[in-house]
């Protein structure tokens, strides 16, 4: 009997190279095939919903593997955890359909931007945040977000180099709260480009910092424009959490 | 002219011997004094508000040193930062009275604790919480942490090896909140013996696992007892947090 088995993984992203295995360095997913080795002796390959860059931690990603194994479906994330380093958790573990799969069955993603934002930066969250030293305008800030709801081409709000031809792109939900020095930016969507969530927060920045104000440019007018270099900076990769993925 | 500098200081206690300068391994103020040295070529002796552990973090840890030098008072704070690893930030520093000694000065002090109530431990949050997996009764714990008002002798809430004589102690508050994994026990007071607030918090931990209900002890005669075997566990240091020194 083969089992497809999905996972709900937890991992704090500031000492890998991201999720997806690479040549160089220690990646996520290359450390959970170790433990399932480790666990079952076999050599999986684990699918995930999507990677994430270096530094980019993730409360809900989700990815599955093909097991022989007779390990209770439920065990795996206990028996897993023994195995891992303590900065990746799996936090749940299911049996699902043979067809299931974690990066192609995905119908959305929410991802959360947390930003730092104090003349001084953080002791605490230095890897959790990106520090911004200017006082936000967080009211521009949230009526900038609207902008980016409902459907778009987001090819001005993605890195080069992804290759991926169509660029339209669904966002569902964009709020921003503040609580003291914490600034929180979520978004959900049916997909994002590479970069697509950094650069929005990043332009959302830039819009906290008055930059855009003195050229009056509009956040609708840059995503008409399509050009990566009318939107804002790519805000760094340890404010950035992919909270869930939706199925 | 001598300047009497007073600092408030942000640290990640994760990878410090604790607060108080040592024999043996890096502690937070050895890298504050290493800091200022570099800073101005004075050699100074750091006071604190009082030791933390290992592991114990703060967000408003209070020192004081005295300084010749011409930096302005207010610029410590950044010029410091720059000579400081990044799990040490000053979030404040300005000129006190000659007299100012942050710990003999102390009125009280505010201490948070945070458990991550949960079946599996937290990536995220494994060096900045206690993992406690039995689901906690938090209105037990409520209920519990009602004792500790008021000024009593807490000498069965001290660790050993302290040296105080003196082991009465006011608290002037306590509170638990929880919002989803996270228990948050605040808890301020005029001052805290040698693992006070660590042995409260492991002991409100053993009421919301319910393990005093089967010997049916109340907390009012654990601390009447005296006796640190009738308290509870010491919760480990990384879900410490002192939060604010009262002057």
């Amino acid at each position: 009997m083969e089992y497809n088995i999905k996972l709900k993984i937890e991992y704090d992203g500031t000492n890998y190279n991201g999720w997806q295995s690479q040549e160089k360095g220690s990646t996520v997913q290359d450390t959970v095939e170790k433990a399932i080795f480790k666990l079952t002796h076999e050599k999986v390959r684990l699918i995930g919903s999507g990677r994430t860059d270096s530094g980019v931690h993730a409360y809900g990603q989700i990815a599955n593997f093909y097991t022989s194994s007779s390990i209770p479906a439920g065990k795996f994330s206990y028996a897993l955890n023994t195995k891992l380093p303590k900065d990746i958790v799996i936090r749940e573990s299911r049996e699902v359909d043979k067809e299931f799969h974690a990066r192609f069955f995905a119908k959305g993603k929410k991802y959360q931007y947390l930003i730092y934002n104090s003349i001084h930066p953080s002791a605490l969250l230095r890897n959790r945040t990106f520090h911004v030293h200017n006082e936000l305008d967080i009211r521009a800030m949230k009526e900038a977000s609207t902008c980016f709801l409902g459907t778009h081409n987001f090819e001005g709000f993605m890195a080069r180099g992804s290759g991926t031809k169509n660029t339209v792109r669904t966002i569902w939900g964009i709020s921003i709260k503040q609580d003291k020095e914490i600034v929180q930016i979520d978004i959900s969507g049916n997909g994002f480009l590479y970069n697509m969530v950094r650069i929005i927060a990043g332009t959302l920045i830039d819009v906290g910092e008055g930059k855009f104000k003195k050229h009056d440019i509009g956040i609708m007018d840059i995503i008409e424009s399509r050009d990566r270099k009318q939107a804002g900076r790519t805000a760094p990769p340890q404010g950035l959490y992919l909270i869930e993925v939706y199925y």
